[in-house]
């Protein structure tokens, strides 16, 4: 059963350096977590709630099982990729572990 | 490029019986909304930051574009299914709209 990581972000002040950092250095030190399956970026358009929506960007990371991710969360790759969260997300980060199904 | 629905549900009182019209009652009416692709029901494990997740559940309600998803958003068999969340998960439940890449 596929194990996922969604990594939720609020709205940074600066939306374009936020996303220059995500995508060139954030998002390369993800591909190399062990074990990573795929990585979906989900940019948040609209509340249906209406509103102002309480995420900007929504990436989802795909495990394929407890095991793979388990691993993958402990790997030297992974606390690279946290610590770069750290350098350009800190308190703007929700990270929340998810089976499907 | 994929148009998705969030739908993000925080903790039901019940959750036993939230399950029970979510998988009984709910997905077989929003997987009669037209144009759906692929409906994916996340069931929220762990929140990596510590204390408790911000939501229960979090659904992916999958569409091929921007047309085919608005011409779902209008279909009577949406409204059936927002008719339906209304009735087990008004004040639970947060829609956001979002593209991916």
């Amino acid at each position: 059963m596929t194990v996922k990581l969604f990594a939720m972000y609020t709205k940074p002040a600066d939306e374009a350096a936020f996303l220059a950092h995500y995508h060139e250095t954030h998002l390369p030190l993800v591909m190399k977590v062990p074990g990573l399956e795929k990585a979906v970026v989900n940019r948040i358009e609209k509340n249906l709630m209406g509103g102002e929506a309480p995420y900007f960007l929504i990436a989802e990371l795909h495990f394929p099982d407890q095991a793979t991710f388990d691993a993958a969360m402990a790997s030297p790759e992974n606390r690279a990729a946290g610590k770069d969260v750290m350098s350009f997300a800190k308190g703007l980060v929700t990270m929340l572990v998810a089976s499907e199904g």
